[in-house]
Parts: structure tokens; C-alpha cells; sequence
């Protein structure tokens, strides 16, 4: 196992660059080396690339998002063999500090995001995996790889953002943001009971996406119509009985708070790259409840399942699928959006075998 | 019943004026009159001379924070019966409404602050009460009415404030301001089953008397001590597993966050005059939930309940008791927070019994 | 308004007698008069001729499951008017006493079951709906009367028992009893989230109902297959993560408790007709838990709404329609489970407009 | 470390044996090997000698209550050091199955009662304590292994018995049995919020005790007051808000639903050694939420710190004291009740440092 695979490196500039690096090898009793099949290019790889990750160290392998098969594992993982197929988590976490025993996995003593960050990440042929007991998922004989790539990022961002808006049957659920975990979290409010989600999205293609694969009842462009009174309108002059903001700019934040009835749950599972003025007075008798922080991803075999019973899916986000060699151009295409590129698919060498059997 | 009664009113300057005024009578069939037998001045009573609520009607007599004896109700009340003791709700609200049946009733669609503020208030010897069955809570034997005169609006806000922290068995709980509200919430946390209650409150004398009626664990002064890190050698480096920010300025706000572990609650209970700045960058691993606006006071039986068991009181809180006749000098006293003052009781003519039995 | 009306009464025998009654009017200011446009039998009134209901009033109209038209409404109703068109509970709750303040609606001090028990019931042309604005709800456009009349007896005990079992996405949820509550309790889990609803049900035509109407996921037969086995080879060995047992019987309350994995929820919705034996010591280490009792049926407005969304429906039950003049055929049919029989609806004079516009 | 130690051990008969055994050593990585400072004898010690426990393994140390020092600690374990002053858990579990995960404990898919019944016990000088990191919890300086004798096992019990009533603050609870878990139940009860606590238990002496220490605010001779009218006589006719059932006999079990009032939790704490009837008839409308089992007792660091905090206490359970050289008259004694006692304490030969600093 010295040999050598494909991989793609940050070298500390603004683009990545394609090599070859050493075969990752076990290096702690709860590591797997997992051969990757599936992996994608996500945002937050291209924080990296902008110098805004300060802990991100110059030399490793990108990439955090991805699916494959275990190779091999150390001595101390329990519940995974070499040989079977799994999704995997974005973030690292140990399953037994005080965090993460009470299931604040996102706040692990010792983890957090390490993969195509702190340590190498997928976008190569083999990727180490830490923790691998807790962030590695087997995949059902119905579940094929590149169905379960999005579990540990994108789509549990998304279920998370719905899941803690604490649905209620029959609730309106506002959606602000038609990207990756937009749509997730569209479709998972769904899933959690929502009797109307209404997706606020300014790009015309995404908005016609969400309709379309039925991931959203209502959309709304919020340039060109008054957000608000249309969420008044189908809820009888309420507003939204919670709010998931996806979008991650100073105008939706305060959209999202005026989206909301009072008494709401605002979800905020967007990043910020600014701090965000938060008008108290003017929302003092709304008694919202503002959830903000990253995903605490310790409900993944769960999703794992609703893919399997087919309740939920994430196929219609992958609009690019290219080999390893071509992930250069992944980055390029990807980051500037062109081509309507919502998620660029990185299908490895490697055979990903859809729907298995 | 058209004599006159004494009262303290607001005709739109910046001091109340003692006068004559009717006594009011039953007008809606959910009425109740009410002899006032013990009322106190409060912080937003300040803010109608202030001229800074605008939904304030000049002419109104002032006052919303009272208990009383009923003297006359209306056709509809089925609760309450002429003689009866009663607390009072500082708001009012109907019941029966969207918000009402789910318990948001500081968004009653029909009610909301209006005693004292819309409608004639409770600093004279009778007040009318709207939605009676509602606002109104008989007082068992062994509960005076001055041991009742801040549940419905002081007490319920800092039981409102700790319950809304979610507090499992041995937390420990943060709360910022020590003023009466602050101090309420102490208590209630407290209760509510924290391991250890921390004020933070920059007055000597406040902090001393947290300490001395067993309000409090610890006390810190935020001016001279480090209370992030105070917190954080208390909880094995964490922070507070809750906060309940009670004191309303910009630097409590931000302190309020900052002394939270991850995955803590921030309840906010402080009314603020300004928009704060929320930094979602620099908290986001934080996964912090923000809970804002103004008490939902549907629990007051219950803290009449609780006062009859002797597991809260607030006595305390009274530091002057004076007659009607004597109201505008305790507006000035209360006001300008000279003497110690923390709460001006107006004891009325009519005699307060306090633990009748 | 002295005129008659056709209806089904008790005399106190075991058969109704169809007869000619005074049009209802509103004695209480809480009153409406509802023209009945669709109605059903319901197992109860069964129990009420059988004898097995003490505090039935003989002389009754029977009848408590319907929807229909306001006529006339009392001074008390504020949320209905002439024309409305109205799904209704089958439970009278007053909304403000002790118990309906707190959701146990079920336990009301002055309601319970009183239509068609201990007053004039439905099945007439013509019904007074004592707390109308608690218990009666009005239908939105496109939802027919035909298509909420289960709201508020069959549709809501289903969803009721759906509800307390906690379902969390993925869940594979066990309902005991294809009857009609078994059937809407299926359905109801299903939109809860659960990831597998599984039918237990002796009858094939109900089972195969169950799956052409997409309700269960999969059904077994208790007496021909071994049913625990069955739940835990679909549950890696655990058993079932919840239980809803709607069938009543000595044998299906002991297959609940056997079916559920350890720390399930059994959530017992059937009525018995006999005491249970709780095998407690066999069942010491699993930690069950086990919710009893009737319907809190306060949850119909969500229903309604549920139905408007097309998220949620209860067509599949109707086997059977005929005027009132026929309803004494109608309870011969359902009494025998002849020809199939799930529910007869009473279709009345009235035309039942279905999916208005 | 291949010396001798004295020992309580089973071997089969009716009788304990004090004999010699070798002292333990770690044979797992996750293992701890404690010096024990102080241990108890228990009702389930009882269970074994009379030959109900099925799979307890004869030639066993007897014992799974105590507390102690660690010795030594094996590979795998991270959170424990030579000489920590622990509590400990009397039952064993992983920490990392599925039912682990989710907080169900009791159903450790590894463990169990493991300890002074498949494995070596506590009454000895030492014992081998398996998965360590979860199952000891290290004592801050103000609490001695005495203090922390029972964490584990008695008040774990009554802490669950009491947190799964999910008690609102001034609600009624009622406790059935003034054993040592009835008597921490109470205690644990008040620490949850509850008004008042109201303890039915026929022994005088065990009243006597729960009012003089504060455990209870009411007690209750069930044989000789009528416990279902004093209960309704508390709370204004309607029954207790929960109910805890510590005594295990087929007319408790009959009190407890009887005491509750509709919509109440009663939490089955007791073990039963038969079967009981549940009279789902006479009970329908109660709604009554029944909960079962044997406690998960993943809290036992929160009770530490409640201990540390001065929020809990034990020391009220301790009757009899005396070193391991006397455990087989502790055990005539604690069987027969005789002496009052409620819990015979075994000091070993090691100083228990009480209050260490």
C-alpha cells in the first residue's frame, strides 16, 4: 500500500491542483481507509481556495463530501468490514465527549471539520477516515453509492434545518434559498409534516427545480414580488410558522425574520461572512426563536433509511458527473455557477453501482 | 356606582398627575371591577411618560401591575365571583383566539398591554378588567395580595424568562441584570431544577442581596471581573448551559452570548431600545438558540400556586410602601432609582391582608 | 321553525326506529343549528343499543359523526356563520375549563360524549351543536363535506394515536386492526414520518385495501404468520419502534406489547370491552411505555387543513351510501359486516357538494 | 497483584459465604479495577439468594452498589485515572449501540446487571468494573464515596422514577412506597419542580422519616386513610398530576391509577414479581400514560454533581454501618427489617474519606 493515487491538493493559492500522493494508511485504532467512488466539490471547498478557512492547512487533500467502499480498518472499529459500501460524514467526531453524548456532535472535543481541511480529504482515489465507527454509514443492498453521496453534508444540513423548526402537521415552512441545502431542507420539511413549504428563490431555473420535483408547494421570486404578504396571504394573515434561512445574506436575514408569524421558529442554517443586525425593538413582540450554529450530523443512519424506504432523494442536484482527472474544470464550472451547475458529481475510476440488485 | 375615585394619570406630559376620576364600570360582558388593594410602579410606566410607546392614549389613569378584591362582574365571567382575592395579569388577552389556543397569548388577537396603557389602568382605588376569566386569579387563603402583586407581570416574566432555558437538573444557569425581573428569573431558574445560578449585575448592593435571599449561587461584577471566563471555571471550561439576558443594553446583549457554552439556550427577556448586532461568523460552531420577546403569561395560576407552597416569594422585591396619595413621590423615587429603591408598592386606603388564613 | 324532521332514534331496545322529530333550536348562547348533509354509523351507536353505554339517554336522536351546513348559530358563537360549511367533533369540550385549557379536551368538565348519548345526535336532517366554536370546523373550498365528515371521530382517533407515539422519521411503526381508526392510523404514521408502516390485520380484503390505498407498507396476517418475528426481521431484531393497537381484543393487546422493541411507545387506541392483564415481569427490562384512553380530539382544524392539501383523505372507507330513509338498512349492513362493510354514510336529502370549486 | 481478598460470594444456596478470593485483574481493554471504599446490600442481592434471578452465575462475588478508588485501568479507557474517587453504575453498558446511543442503557446490547450476578461483584476489597468510562463517574472534592454510595442504583431509580413524570413546577405528585427508592423518588420529585409531593406508605416510621427530612410535604397511611379522596381533597378534586409506584404489589398498582388524575403520568418503578391487571375499561377516559421498566441510568454524572451542589442527599438511607467482616449479619438483618432497617452499609476495611477537603 505505498503506492500512489490521484488526489486533488490546496497548496495554499486559489486553485487546487491535481497530483499524486502516497495511499493514505490507518494511523489510529478507529481510522478506515475508505476507497472513494463518489465525491463533490461543495462551498465550502471553495472557502478554502479564498484564504477564509484560517484553520485550513496548505498541503492537504480537498474535499469532505463523498461516498465508497471500506478497504481496510483499525483495531479498534466495531461496526464496519472491509468490503462494505458507506456514506460518510463531513465532519469528524468522537461519539464520547460531553458534546457529544448529549448529540452537539458539531461541537466534538476532539473533532469537527478535519477532512479536506485539516487532515487529507476525498477528492482522491482513498481517503483516511477518523472516528470511523461514528462518521461512516453501510449502505443497503437498494442504496447505491452516489444515491447516499449527499447524506453527510448537504442533505443533513437541509434535514437539520428542518428538523429543528420543530414541524407541526399541517404547518406553512418558508424556505429562503433554492441552492443544495435549500432544496434539502425544502423536501425534508416535507418529509417532517409540513402541509405547505414555499421556497423563496430569486433564479427562475431553480425555482421551476423545486417545483418540478415537487420539493416545494409555493415559490416566490423576492426581487419581483412582496415576500412577506404572500406568506400573510396563505396563512391567514400569520406568516410563516417557521422560517429556514439558507441563503446567507444581510437582506434574507431580515426576510426571514419578517417571513415568520409570531411565535416561530427561525432556522438559520446559512453561513455568514458578515455579522447581521438583529432589530430587536421592532420584533419584540414576535417572540421568534432564532436557531442558529452548524449541523450537528448525528442522525445520518436515519437518512440512510428514508433513502432506502425512497422518502427522500437527492438526484435532481447533481447536474455534472466527470472522472477525477476532470475535477480542474469541476472547480471552474462550479464556481462560477455557469452551466446551472448545482452539484458537481466526481465519479472516480471506480464503478459506482446505482440500485445495486 | 358613579362617584369618583382617586387615580394617577398620564395626560401626555412627562409626569403622571393625581386626580378624581369615575369609578369605572362593568362595560363588556367579560368584565371585571376590581378594588384595588395593592399596585407598584413599573419600568414601562416610565416609558409612557418617556412618549416612547406610541399605542399609549393620553388620558388614561396609569398602571398595570396590581392585585385587588373583586367588587362586580360581567355577564360572561364564570370564574370569578364579587369578594374574591385576586391577582391580575399585567395583559390582557381573550383565550380563545389563533394564538390564545396555542398559548402564544402575548399575540392575543384581541388583546396584548392595554391596562394602563390603553385603557384605563390600575394606580387608583378600582380598575376594570377585560377578559376577566382570563386575567384574573383567585388567591387561596394562605396568599396575601401583596405576596401576589408581581405574578402577573415581574415574576411571570423571570419564570417565562428560566422556563424558556429548557433547564435540566444541575445546569448552570446564567442571568444578566439583577433588577427585578433579573432577580425573579434567579429564583425561578432555581426552582426550575439549576445546579448553580450565576447573576452577573454590576451594583454592589443588588448582588448582596442576590446572595443574602438565597437568589443566587454567585454573583460577579461584569465591570471588574472576567465573567466569560468566570463562567467557563465553573462548568469545566464550557460556558453557561443557559443564559437569560434581563438587562437590555448592548454590551449584555453580546456578553449574553458569550458566557453560553455551544448548544446553549439565550433567553432574552430585556426589552431594548436599540437593534443589536447578532456576529453569526464569530458564533457559528457555537449552535446557539435565541429566544426573544415578551412574556407569554399563561402560567400565572401556576405561580400562584407555587407562592401558596412557598416555593417562591418576593418580598424581596419591595423596598418603599407608601398610600395612593403619596404615588407621584414615589415616581420620582422610582425613577431615579435613588434610595435603594427596587419596587414603590402603593398600598391604597383599603387594607391589605396579607396571610389571612 | 316548529316544523318536523325525519330522524333515527333509541328508544332503548336493541333496534332504531326511524320517526319524525321537532326541529332543534339553540337553548344555549354557545348553540348551533347544523343542517346535517352527510353522516355516519359508528360502532358506538351499536354499543348504545347493545345496551353497553349506562348513561345514554333513551328517547335520543342517534348519531355523531357528520358534517353539514350552519343554519342558525347562538349570541355566544363568534367564529361561525349561517352558510358555513362545517366538519364536526364528535365530543362536546367546553375549551376553557381545567382539563380543555391544558388539551385534555377529553376530560372536559361540562362536555364529553353528549350527541347522539345524552342528546339529539345526527342522524336526523337537522342537529344542535352545544361549544360550537369549539366543535364544529369550517370546511375550506375545496374540501366537501362528504370528504372531512371523519374528522372529527374516525380520522381524528387515528391520528390521535399516530400522534402520541413520538414518531421520529423512519420509524417502523405496527397498527394492531384494519378497521377503520387502524386504517386512518396507518396513514396517519405514515405522514408523521415513519419510514414503515406495517398492517396487522386478519381479514384479506382489508389488507389489501390497505396497500392499494398505499396506507401500510406491508401487512401480515397475526394467524397465519408469526407477527413478532415478522417486525424484527424488518428491524434488525429490535421490534417495531412504536405500536398502535386499534383492535381491542385480549390477544392483540398482549401482540402490542410484543411486537414493540425495547422503550417503544404502545399506544392503545381501541376501546376494551374487559380489563388486560399487564405481564410486567416479562416485560420488566424493555421500558415500555403505554399511552391509554379516548381521544383529545383537538386537533381537527390541522385535520381539515391536512385534507385541503391533499395530504391526508378518508374515501377509501365508504363502502356504503343511502339517503337517511334507508338508515335502518344501513345498520343492519354495518352491524353484520355484510357486503364488505367498512363505513355507511348517510347521504340525507341534502345534496353533499364534493370538491365544490 | 496475585493476592487474596476477603469476599461476599453466591454459591447457589440460600445463604451468603464470606470467603477469600483472588483479587481482580483487567481483562478487557475498557476494564477498571476499583478499590472498593464502601458498597451496600440490595433487595436484588435478596433476589439471587432466593433463587428469582435466573441467570445470575452461582459462584459469584455478590454486590453491585459501592463506590471506591481506581487502581488500574486498561488500554481502551480515557476518562479515568489511578486513584479517582468514583461512584459507580450497577448496571453495565457500552455506550455505543444502538440502544446505547439512544439513551435505553437498560438495553445495552453488551450489558446489563452484570456485576454481583454474571460477573464479580462489590462486596469485596476490589472488583473489575467492564466498560469503566461509562459506568464510573468521578467524585468532585466535596463529595465522599459515601455520599456517592447510592448514585448508582437507589437514586438513579428514583431520579428516573420521578424525571419520566415529566413534572410541570407546582404539580401534585403522589409516591406509593417509602423504601429507599420510594423515599429518593420523593426527594428527586421536589428537585423536579413539584409543589408537593404527597408519600403513601403504611409504615409509620418510614412517614415519620420522609417528613422529618423533607422528602415529602404530605404523607399517607394507605391502610387507614382513604388515599384516593385525601389526593382528589389536595387538588381540587381532580387527582395527583403523576404518580410513582416504588412498592411493586398488586394493590399498589391498582392505588396508582386510582390516585392520578386524568392525563397523569404513572411511572412503574417497582419490580413485580407478577403479573397485574390493567382495567382499560374503568380507566378509558382517564387517558392515563403508563411507564414501564428498569431505569436507564445514563444521568449518574448529573446526580454527582446534584450531590456536589448540595441539591440531593442520601444520607437519610443509612441505618446500619459496619465492615465487610460483618456483611453475613447485614444480610439477616437487612432481609428480616428488623432494626429499621432501611439500607445495612458495608466500610470495608479502607478509610471512607467523607467530605475529603
Amino acid at each position: 500500500m505505498n503506492q500512489t493515487m490521484l488526489a486533488a491538493m490546496w497548496e495554499g493559492g486559489e486553485n487546487p491542483v491535481l497530483t499524486r500522493r502516497p495511499i493514505p494508511q490507518i494511523c489510529q485504532p478507529g481510522d478506515a481507509i475508505v476507497r472513494v467512488t463518489c465525491s463533490a466539490i461543495c462551498t465550502s471547498d471553495l472557502h478554502i481556495l479564498h484564504g477564509a478557512v484560517p484553520r485550513a492547512v496548505p498541503g492537504i487533500v480537498l474535499g469532505h463530501e463523498f461516498a465508497g467502499r471500506v478497504e481496510a480498518v483499525g483495531p479498534g472499529v466495531e461496526k464496519l468490514r472491509p468490503g462494505d459500501r458507506v456514506a460518510a460524514n463531513c465532519e469528524s467526531f468522537c461519539g464520547s465527549c460531553w458534546f457529544c453524548e448529549r448529540g452537539y456532535v458539531n461541537n466534538c472535543e476532539q473533532g469537527g471539520w478535519m477532512l479536506g481541511c485539516r487532515i487529507d480529504g476525498c477528492q482522491a482515489e482513498y481517503v483516511r477516515v477518523p472516528f470511523a465507527d461514528q462518521c461512516l454509514y453501510p449502505l443497503p443492498a437498494n442504496v447505491g453509492e452516489e444515491d447516499a453521496l449527499f447524506v453527510g453534508d448537504i442533505l443533513v444540513s437541509g434535514y437539520w434545518g428542518a428538523l429543528q423548526c420543530d414541524i407541526r402537521s399541517a404547518d406553512t415552512v418558508a424556505v429562503i434559498g433554492g441552492g443544495p441545502v435549500g432544496l434539502c431542507a425544502a423536501q425534508c420539511a416535507r418529509l417532517l409534516g409540513a402541509g405547505k413549504v414555499v421556497l423563496v428563490e430569486p433564479r427562475q431555473e431553480r425555482r421551476a427545480l423545486a417545483l418540478q420535483e415537487r420539493l416545494a408547494d409555493e415559490v416566490i421570486d423576492p426581487y419581483t414580488q412582496d415576500a412577506p404578504a404572500f406568506m400573510r396571504s396563505l396563512t391567514q394573515g400569520r406568516g410563516a410558522d417557521s422560517v429556514i434561512e439558507a441563503a446567507g445574506a444581510a437582506d434574507t436575514f431580515q426576510l426571514a425574520w419578517q417571513l415568520a408569524r409570531p411565535n416561530a421558529v427561525v432556522s438559520v442554517v446559512a453561513m455568514y461572512e458578515q455579522d447581521q443586525v438583529l432589530p430587536l425593538p421592532r420584533m419584540y413582540g414576535k417572540n421568534l426563536i432564532f436557531k442558529t450554529g452548524g449541523v450537528d450530523a448525528n442522525c445520518c443512519p436515519q437518512l440512510v433509511d428514508l433513502i432506502a424506504h425512497k422518502k427522500l432523494r437527492t438526484d435532481f442536484l447533481i447536474t455534472h458527473r466527470a472522472p477525477l482527472e476532470k475535477i480542474l474544470d469541476g472547480y471552474k464550472i462550479f464556481s462560477s455557477h455557469t452551466d446551472g451547475c448545482l452539484k458537481w458529481v466526481i465519479t472516480n475510476s471506480c464503478q459506482t453501482d446505482k440500485n445495486v440488485p
